[in-house]
């Protein structure tokens, strides 16, 4: 049977989510959890492969405990408690429950909101330390609003997706593109039915550079058509990227009416 | 002279403000960063002394910088960058200014705000691990706040006070004591014009007593007139709680009129 748990994780101590040789990722630590807890190695697959310091308000992933003999999936409802008792703090899970076998937490995704925190004051914030990008010089929220503005909508983002990725298919639909300032933090959100590798980080790099005056609001749509990644801004650091929110169509969540029916649930 | 800086700082990495051996302290970090800046090592005078793990959105310390000859004080506003240039990221220098002679970070006070953050929620968060106190309870924050309003006042505290604590000047005067929730987070705000060692750790203990049924807010008066210990609530953890604002009398800052009108300021 296969779980959904909803997590959050500090990025910081990790080398992102994919498990690597030799450096912690949020998968391996993930699956160690499952281990203690199901007492089976189990396969944790992601909704996605953030980078390294790349931190998750909300993130998905699946738990493909097949044959799993134990008594704690009759109540799912435990499954946070038990897993919070064997991870790390920067780890935690939320919600868990049992998903259909062809349920995919990366294919089945319909949208994903990321947030973009900069920390906008000449003096440093002890308490945003790798989880915003501290940027100095303000920043012309209003002319980078008017730059988010021409990246809504169905593009060709090739422009906007790190040099060297091998990616064919590179048109994506960004639903909302919001620039908001509170105080001296500025949050860049950004929904979209899905992003290339690097696309958010990008995308800041650009509106930053049109605070700065090195692009004009203008400039963007000529600058989407080019797909040339040598005409965008430069990439915005990792620490201060979020992946904020996952949505699934309803009809991922659905079982077979013949399973619903069977009393067992198997 | 003598500069005043207007710090932040995270308290997580160090053992308290006040200097100790063999134990990281935010007083012997910014001892060793003036050092550095003003190429002399000065003595840096807190308004406080936080325990271990107590954080500061705003904290005062004075630079005895006596017999300084460099030109770094002809232009205060320079600073904070230098000093923030060698101090580790966990504190910020955020103000400096110069300030009369007679001016005590500690003693000129006229009043203090902490906040005591508290994170209401069963599962975990990972971005408030030692930035918050974990309660897993729901917290009856009106229930709290009818307590909370009692505290308010000129009061013997002695019963608020660490046991053992060797003062025998125990009034104080609250002058506000809020609860408020937003979403998760539960925060007390308390100003007054001085507190005693572990004073807001042990009224937030207290109030959560009464959250939990296990005093009534019509205690508290009672409770406050008895002058005991064992009668108020258990000290909550030091990682909740912040030193959010320092208030001090204009007159303070003033110098003398004489040194005012010496056109070097000396």
């Amino acid at each position: 049977m296969k779980i959904l748990l909803k997590i959050s994780y500090l990025g910081t101590p990790y080398a992102g989510f994919q498990v690597q040789n030799n450096a912690p990722t949020v998968q391996s630590t993930l699956q160690d959890g499952v281990e203690r807890v199901f007492g089976a190695r189990y396969a944790v697959t992601g909704c996605s492969r953030t980078d390294s310091g790349v931190h998750a308000d909300a993130f998905y992933c699946t738990v493909d405990a097949e044959g799993y003999g134990g008594t704690l999936l009759q109540t799912p409802e435990r499954i946070p408690d038990a897993m919070n008792a064997v991870l790390p703090d920067s780890i935690a899970v939320l919600e868990a429950r049992e998903v259909p076998a062809d349920f995919h937490p990366r294919y089945s995704v319909i949208s994903k909101e990321y947030r973009y925190l900069i920390h906008n004051s000449r003096a440093k914030d002890p308490f945003l330390t790798e989880r915003a990008y501290h940027y100095k010089r303000p920043l012309d929220v209003a002319l980078m609003q008017q730059a988010a503005d021409h990246m809504v909508g169905e593009h060709d983002f090739a422009a906007f997706m790190a040099s060297g990725s091998k990616v064919v298919d590179t048109v994506r639909c960004i639903h909302a593109c919001q620039v908001e300032r509170d105080g001296d933090r500025v949050t860049v959100c950004i929904s979209a039915n899905g992003f290339r590798y690097n696309m958010v980080r990008i995308i800041v790099g650009t509106l930053i550079a049109v605070s700065e005056r090195k692009l004009a609001p203008q400039d963007i749509p000529a600058v989407i058509e080019s797909r040339d990644r040598s005409r965008a801004g430069s990439t915005a650091p990792a620490h201060g990227l979020y992946l904020h929110s996952v949505a699934y169509p309803a009809a991922a969540f659905e079982f077979e009416q013949q399973r619903k029916e069977d009393p067992d649930g198997q």
